[in-house]
């Protein structure tokens, strides 16, 4: 009953590699006493393949390293010692597009909060078929809404830490799907606007393109850091000021950055329609070109071949 | 060389049911799929039991059924089945006086934020040896530190759900622990007193016993509701205000409140001496004593005997 129930939910498709060494899906397990699974004590990052290079391999290991560091987690394994589990992972499932997920925890330890009593990581590699979101996505963009769920106080749970703490978006995701919309946009206690659960966000008023701050509260996404790039070298105007609600909503575009997604255009928020179609939004469209010819590029250019 | 590692930090002495069968604490393991590791979507609760009794239990079940609601998340589990699956792991440990945790998740779904992807929960219960905290601590108190990492936001992760999400509690602990002190007080960002990592936290002011509201960011702590009942049942004077850091500061005695501790006096909190001893705090060894004896009552009553 038990594994049957495993079955239907849990994608066979997967490969999960624990410590190094290889499972299938429903036989990945970890002990109880991880501190992943009592606190959440862990991070994480998601990257993905295509023709077999890993997209911004180095961004993402430093940011899984700061994330680290955010939270007071010491890293006991080596940078090429994660690298090389990566690819063994990538080389069991041997396809050339992946997702890969890496989770690192603060290992097992007594039932207690204090982290130094723990001495040792959890390395948890789950590698699958990269996700292909519906082209009508990227044509007529998502419905968002604004959640009364705020987003974590950067001095509280700081959301620039991809963490294992991740029910604040849970809740955020349930609050817009509860209320038969895509995703949620989440606000700070000051009414700025933060981030999605799983994206960055960004505007553009009067052709000048805008993403908050970091101090709003929110993940360092590295699709948000290469659009930033993008934009400077194409000398495309650029803010990274706080956007209030009422500013967003006020948008001539608007779209979102996410590792998996890339760039995505929104076709309203809350009751404000910005339009039906691509056609509609001239300036996504050219940051969607420039950010593929990039990605097209980056694959070129192969720096993890595996 | 993992399994080594395993035994040096984990309990021995600890039972562990993960959804009806009984493991040692190192063949323990839950899905890597499970929403609690994933995202620390899960719920908990701590009780203990003495003299065969589950103390408080029908409050601790209540609490859980509560979180798991504040996080929309459905249990699908009877309660008469965790009630059978917390007493069979307390016969197999076979002692009189026991630490309890209960964990609840929101079981194994696809990586996907969205919780209705999960349909059945996974019930983890470990069971062991009441802790014991020195008597030195009851005598003469702890030290504490008001940290800078503040308490989660009441709208964005509600402290009063008992979650898989304690990283924010981590963080704290870990900062106190660095500064060479047992235990953090948490403020939110209105510069408000919340809660400590693991407990309530209590003052005596000019004879009146006061208390944080819960709207300022807290657990609704089982002592404390407990000792509240008492002090009204005694009539001594009780306030459930606001209270802010420098009136904290400005108290004459200073207590906390945890299912697992009981009543313990703070005799330091920063630079602030509040005294030595039990002698310097006459209020706290009042409500010490008033609330043992409603304990060795409730034990007495025994509610739940297994």
């Amino acid at each position: 009953m038990e594994t049957k129930n495993l079955f239907q939910t849990l994608d066979q498709t997967l490969v999960v590699n624990i410590n190094g060494e290889i499972f299938s899906p429903s036989d990945a397990k970890i002990s109880i006493f991880d501190r992943g699974f009592l606190f959440g004590d862990s991070v994480y990052e998601v990257a993905y393949s295509q023709e077999n290079v890993i997209i911004f391999y180095d961004d993402h290991i430093q940011r899984l390293y700061n994330s680290a560091s955010l939270i007071g987690m010491q890293i006991y394994l080596g940078e090429n010692y994660i690298k090389e589990q990566i690819i063994k992972t990538l080389k069991v499932k041997n396809i050339s597009e992946s997702y890969i997920r890496v989770i690192l925890t603060r290992g097992e330890s007594q039932i207690n909060l204090d982290p130094s009593c723990s001495f040792k990581n959890n390395l948890i590699i789950i590698v699958g078929p990269k996700p292909v979101y519906p082209l009508a996505q990227y044509q007529n963009g998502l419905n968002l809404i604004i959640v009364n769920t705020l987003r974590n106080n950067i001095k509280a749970t700081n959301p620039n830490a991809k963490s294992g703490n991740y029910l604040n978006n849970v809740l955020a995701v349930n609050e817009a799907k509860s209320l038969g919309v895509d995703d949620a946009i989440m606000l700070n206690d000051k009414n700025e606007v933060t981030e999605g659960p799983t994206f960055n966000i960004w505007m553009i008023k009067d052709g000048i393109f805008a993403t908050p701050p970091l101090k709003s509260g929110l993940l360092r996404g590295i699709t948000r850091e290469k659009v930033i790039y993008i934009l400077k070298k194409n000398n495309l105007p650029f803010s990274e000021n706080v956007i209030y609600a009422d500013q967003l909503l006020d948008a001539d575009e608007i779209f979102i950055t996410s590792s998996t997604r890339g760039i995505m255009p929104i076709s309203k928020i809350n009751d404000k329609i910005f339009g039906n179609n691509l056609n509609d939004w001239p300036n996504i469209a050219k940051i969607s070109k420039l950010y593929n010819e990039f990605i097209n590029n980056e694959v070129k250019l192969k720096q993890i071949n595996y």
